[in-house]
């Protein structure tokens, strides 16, 4: 076993039966550099002492995972969204400084599905431009990036209808890259025709927040949103992928991020290692070359 | 209960387990005019048993489903497949000669996932472009149009690596209009920030070769092959969709193909009688509009 590649992080998600104790302990025990957070667990614990448990594990803090859902018409509870989204600007800059240095200050947001009963589309994306515009200059003060985080379309109606990472850099351009970015995720994006393109894009307009990574293959799980595999295991061209990301200047940690019943039944220690094993293979292989 | 529409079309993939004798029967009988086809029936009569109960219904052809799955490298299985297209365009022309006038000689193309092994994306999609290159030729003899089908990019991996209609018509675009069109099928597409755009560059490019409906809704099915839904009972606005089709001039039939193991199991009576209602609902209603 080989040690695990300096760049990697773990994202909670994918040890996601693990609480915050033992994702930070078991992220630092297999000698994975960083991780990237989720909300729930951090709130559990409440965030001061989340932020003194990072501390404590030595780790870089890579991504807040996650705002958004803010595609909602006015009134109560897009209110809501906008305020619990402020919560996570601050959940998020707290952590990036309670991290190990390296550490950065990124929430990834997903935009939302349609509200229901609607069919309007434009209507629900407009909106998503609109709550971003709201919520940059809390960001900006608190010197965090939104990463606007294109979803595959499987998930436009009912998760996020930002649907390619064109699209989230078009929403993006209206705003400081420093303060608003995207969200690099392979498991999303790898099928467009443009996603190279897209990729340099994001690079050219400093607006490359985090990369994840992940694999698809099929048959799809049968939920969808669990169907995410340890890289190598599937048929997305990380190798290009990988390239055209560190083309772009990308020097941050990379994070392994899968949601998937099967590998969540195995223990924490037994995830984290294969995910470093299967990340060395793979994305870290295409790191140097 | 009013007549259907007169632009209806039913795909008979819509009421998969009935035999083409069924079909034709059913479609007339509900007073349907056109109907679309599937290779497998079509040949488990015979070409010509086919072509003549297709006259004897007194329908319109509309499209003939499917060619294409010719991303694989070159060899045997890449000349098999290009034979069978090869035949696919002489049924094609045949059962669009046989249907009533109006019928149009259309052959929907759905790509072809990823060979096995292979993550080269870039690749297959090349490969694409190059069978129809080799098969422009016959389909102009034969006055047939070969219509490339975007398929929605949950299925790039295993069965279409053409995901969006932009890419489509980027293919088409080496080929006359009258030869190589496009499929717009509005539950492959209707997730895509460019749809309107591409459905007006088709029209401008005189490729819009037919236009197929049914809706999205979630949760997806647990196989996502057989997710499709009656018009109206998802989240697919139509009435834009349908709108941007007709602006462009299209004046065809318009289809409607479902997969769906439930619609399947009722009575294909029944399956096409709510065919029509939900089509006269909202397809129908949005083009007089």
């Amino acid at each position: 076993m080989t040690a695990p590649h300096p760049r990697l992080s773990i994202n909670q998600a994918t040890i996601k039966h693990a609480d915050l104790a033992t994702a930070l302990q078991v992220t630092a025990d297999a000698g994975v550099g960083a991780i990237g957070l989720w909300r729930e667990p951090v709130q559990k614990v409440g965030l001061a002492t989340a932020a003194r448990m990072l501390t404590d594990s030595g780790l870089r803090f890579t991504t807040h995972c996650r705002g958004g859902f803010f595609t909602m018409p006015e009134g109560p509870d897009r209110r809501a969204s906008i305020d619990d989204n402020r919560v996570a600007i601050e959940e998020t800059a707290a952590l990036a400084a309670a991290g190990a240095a390296g550490s950065t200050a990124v929430l990834v947001l997903v935009a939302g599905g349609l509200p229901a009963g609607s069919r309007d589309l434009t209507g629900a994306r407009e909106r998503v431009r609109d709550a971003i515009g709201e919520l940059a200059s809390d960001a900006a003060a608190a010197g965090v990036t939104l990463a606007i985080e294109p979803l595959h379309p499987m998930y436009a109606s009912d998760r996020c209808v930002v649907s390619t990472l064109g699209q989230a850099l078009d929403i993006a351009e209206d705003f400081d890259p420093t303060t608003v970015g995207v969200t690099v995720d392979a498991f999303h994006i790898w099928w467009d025709p443009d996603v190279l393109a897209h990729v340099e894009r994001a690079g050219r307009e400093g607006r490359l927040a985090t990369y994840q990574v992940c694999d698809w293959k099929t048959p799809l799980a049968a939920d969808v949103l669990l169907s995410r595999h340890y890289p190598g295991d599937g048929v997305i061209d990380l190798r290009a992928l990988t390239h055209a990301v560190i083309a772009t200047g990308y020097d941050r940690d990379i994070e392994v991020e899968i949601f998937n019943e099967d590998i969540w039944a195995t223990e924490p220690e037994d995830a984290v290692a294969r995910t470093a094993d299967t990340f060395g293979r793979t994305v870290a292989s295409y790191l140097a070359t």
